[in-house]
This record gives C-alpha cells, sequence and structure tokens, in this order.
C-alpha cells in the first residue's frame, strides 16, 4: 500500500539552534506515525536534523539529493534519491509530500513553500517570521497553516490528512 | 558576444490590469535596450504581455515552457525551449536571466524570486504588496530591489548590470 | 544506514510478455536480497510487473514518476517520488541507482542506459536483441553485462556491489 | 514569428576530428538557412564546433548548459540557457529542436538520440558506426534517418520539416 510521505524542508547552513531542535523533533513524531520523511536530504541544517530524529526512533527516510553523488548526504537519509538538478530539485520534494512542513525559513525554503501553493499542496509554517506568516497567507490562503511547535504541526499533518 | 537577458517572471490567469500594463512595458523597454526579453512562455498574463511589448518593438523573445509542447506557448516567444518540468523549469528561468523582475506576485511567482535568491541573483520588485517586499527583503537583503514603474525597472537593470 | 537501491528499466505499453516475466521475476529476487528496487513506478509493462514481483515477497518499492501525480502510478509502489518532469526523470531513475538492470528494450529504456553510461554507472542487459547489445558494447565496453536470466542478473549485480 | 531551431548532438571530449570538421560545417549551413542553432553549449568537441560554424557565418546560436554557471560554455553561444541539470537537461535538448542531428556518437549522444525517439522527433545520424545506425534504425524505425555529409543532414532536414 502507498506510504504516507511527509515532507520537512528548512535551511541548510542557516538554520538557527532552534530550527533544529524542531526539526529533530518533527523526525521523531512523523517516524512515530508511520509516515516517511522527505527532506532535501543535506547533511546541514533542518533537513540533517529531521533526518536524525526520525533514524533515533527507527523510521524511514528518503533524501532528494541536489547533487550527483552522496557526498554531501546527511547519514539518517536510508533511501537516496539522485538528482543532480540543483534547486529545480525543491520541486519534487514538495510534489512528493502529502504535506509540506517548512520549519525555519529562508530562499530555498520559501522556494519550496511557493512551489507547493503553485502545486496546491497544503503548507505548515514553524518559525519566528511573522512577515513570512503574512506573505504566504496572503498569496497562500487557507492552504497555508501556522503552527508554534512540532507537535501542533504533527497535530495539523493528521487533521489535512483526514480531509 | 553572449547576449544579455532580463527575465521577466509574473501570475499568468491571475494578473491584474495593472500587472499586465507593466509587463508589456517592460517587454518594450527590455527590447529598446537591446536584451533579449526571457519569461516563462505561456500565453497567459504577465508572460504573453511581455512577450507582446518586447514583440511590438522588434526585440528578441525567449520562453522557458513547462509543458512538453507548444499548445500554451505566448504567440509573441520567438526562441520556444520545451522543458516539460512544470514548475522546476523555474529555476532555468533565473539561472539564466541577468537579472530578474518580477511583476506582479503570486505562488509561482514567488518561487522565483525565492530560487533567483538562492541563486545569489539581484531581484528587482514590482507591485503593489507591502507584504511581499518586506518578506522578500528580509530573506534577500540587499539583492532585493524594490521599484515603482517599469522605467524604474530598467534603470536599477542598468545599474545592476554596471556592478 | 543507507540501503541498496537497484534500478530495474524496461518498456511500459511496448514490453513483451517475456519482458513482463523477466521483470516480475528480477522485482521478487531483488527484493529477497534485502535491495530496494526503483523503477519509472508506471503501471504499464515492466515497470509495473517488477514492482509486483517485490511486493509478492515483502519487499521495498519506489517509483520515480513522470507525471505531476499518481493517477497512472503501479499500485506495486510503496513510495512515489512525483517529479514531473517526463523523461528526464530518467535521469534521476539510474543515478538513484547502484546498478541498473535494462529488462526489455526500447526509447525510453536506451535513453536510461545511454545517461547510466555516462554518469559511469553499470548496466546489466537482459533482452532479446544482439544489436542492442552489440552497441552498448561500443559506446559503454566493459561497464555493459549482458545477461541471460534475471537470475544471472542478480547474480551480477551481487558482484558488481562488492566491486 | 516562432524561429526554428534545428539541434546538433554530439560527444564534447570524445569527439573525433572528423565529428568536429561535421559540426563546423552543420553549425554553418544550419544559420545559412536561417534556422537557429541549439547545442549542449559546452566549451568542448561537437558542440563548441557546431556553435562556431554557426557564428562564422552570423548564425545566432543557443546553449542548454548542464551547469549552474557560464564557466565551461562555449564562446560561440548567443543565448546561454542555464539548467544545473546535468544530463537531464538532454530532454530539453531535443524537446526543443524541431529536428535532431546527431553528429558523431558516445554515451551522452546516445541519449539525446533515444529521449528524441521517445518524444516521436525525426532524427538525423551523422557518423562512422554502422551498429549504432543499426540499433536505432531498430528502436527508431522510420524517425531514423542516415546520411553521409553535412549537406545531405542539411537537405534531410529541409525535407523532414515540410512533412
Amino acid at each position: 500500500m502507498r506510504k504516507t510521505v511527509i515532507g520537512v524542508m528548512g535551511p541548510g547552513e542557516a538554520a538557527t539552534r532552534k530550527d533544529i531542535d524542531n526539526a529533530f523533533e518533527l523526525g521523531k513524531l512523523i517516524a512515530g506515525q508511520d509516515w516517511i520523511l522527505l527532506s532535501g536530504g543535506r547533511n546541514k541544517g533542518v533537513m540533517a536534523a529531521a533526518n536524525q530524529g526520525a533514524k533515533s526512533v527507527g523510521g524511514l527516510t528518503i533524501g532528494i539529493i541536489p547533487t550527483a553523488d552522496n557526498l554531501g548526504t546527511s547519514d539518517g537519509v536510508d533511501i537516496s534519491i539522485i538528482t543532480d538538478m540543483g534547486s529545480a530539485r525543491n520541486n519534487i520534494n514538495v510534489l512528493s509530500s502529502a504535506v509540506v512542513i517548512a520549519c525555519g525559513m529562508g530562499p530555498g525554503t520559501a522556494s519550496e513553500i511557493a512551489l507547493a501553493l503553485k502545486a496546491k499542496k497544503e503548507v505548515i509554517l514553524l518559525n519566528d517570521s511573522p512577515t513570512s506568516k503574512a506573505f504566504f497567507k496572503e498569496i497562500g490562503g487557507q492552504s497555508v497553516h501556522s503552527v508554534g511547535s512540532p507537535v501542533e504541526a504533527i497535530e495539523k499533518c493528521q487533521y489535512l490528512l483526514k480531509c
């Protein structure tokens, strides 16, 4: 049976301490639901932390890798999908996710949220920028959901998957 | 000698009257500078209008087409690059442009601005949303330039191309 | 720990009866090795049969889908990676596979073999066309391995994974 | 009015002297027909030579670049489309060409021929490998045309464009 894939998107090098803590927790909670964690797969910031969180409880993880090999891939990625297409792979990240959780903010993450909204996906925002929330609400309307913690993000996911 | 390519990105179906007028003017002014106009190439909204503007003064236009054929391509596109890769082609749009002008706003346009910033490109915003300007300044800093008219956008382009 | 992904590539609508039988057997044997089966994921020919074979023994399967949704995805695909990039996804198929097994022949399959050779991957050919074997040997040299049965293909995979 | 784009595909580093001479001549003849030359755009082998040929008579040239910048782009490319998607850009090369001319042979070129046939494009082969001709005839049938010289290739193009 087709498995439920939840995407966690967020900054690499520019992730804050709080982003990383949230990402680890998100990975753990996603695995706890028996969902598969999908991320950009790099060994940095939110991607690395989410994968480590999922693996800490024995979850299954997929990384959609921007480069042509696994040199920069997180050790927490079980299944590595090598795209060699740089940021164009961000569209694959969101199309392959039942729900997209954006943990933190930055240009790459913003592109993923925007591509998700373009593809009519539901997006959950977990970050400290009121401006980002206002902006994505402006262009995404009711498909944009703002939450305050990883636990709230998972509850929102559960709700959205039932719709 | 390598030609200067300027990208004009903006909504298709959701473009406002003002977006379309601005896009036509941008196309005309870009062609007047002997720059090549690059757009998403569809026969809708900002894309269609920018191409028509450029063609109205004999410019050369390139469309980066999301579909597998030219059924939805603007008549104003001289050279049609067929990608068959949907919104993933947005990354090609920005990587191929010396400067990106975002005319209007929406999920697709936001993804192009964000992808441009991720790739360290300079982006010029021409729209009526203060929230979008605040957001992209927040994630893009000095690479984001807000202007009030097509003429100002071209002046900013000229300045940026000299840097 | 990173999982071993083996790609099975082959025709959809144009697959022969023998291609389909071989693909089912390949899927079964790949799953039996605890490898993950990767395919183009469509609900046709070699792709569908390989996935069914893997699922018949409880294997884990990944499909790299050319379209924007799962309408044409094989029921045997556990994890669906949605690319919306048509045949350009063929490059992802081969880059993500430790070894590529080409089961049957046709334009799409030929593109995957050629892209695999371009990326310095090892390719195993299982088909009835001596011309195809001669051609790929000519352009791929010792990276091209011709076998006569699914069992031989798996033995060759085991050997190549140890190199 | 939409311009006619003719693609010339062929090896980079591995091109033979004859491939390079043929590519230069093809570029020249394509420009002489007022067609636009499209190539993979790299500063090597068939790509470089075809662009130089076209520029020697003032033609217009487009390169579909596999990398994220123009460091390896041929000086003969007027308009550089930056894809940053490696060999996946081969599909764009063929989809954007009215007719594909394969000059020489190798894994990358073979992938372009196969992708062209998959997309129902007409392909002209100009090389010294009887095996390659037999193979592509086997999978492409009447869409594969073998010629003996650049002049013959252009005549075949003219014929195919009228069909």
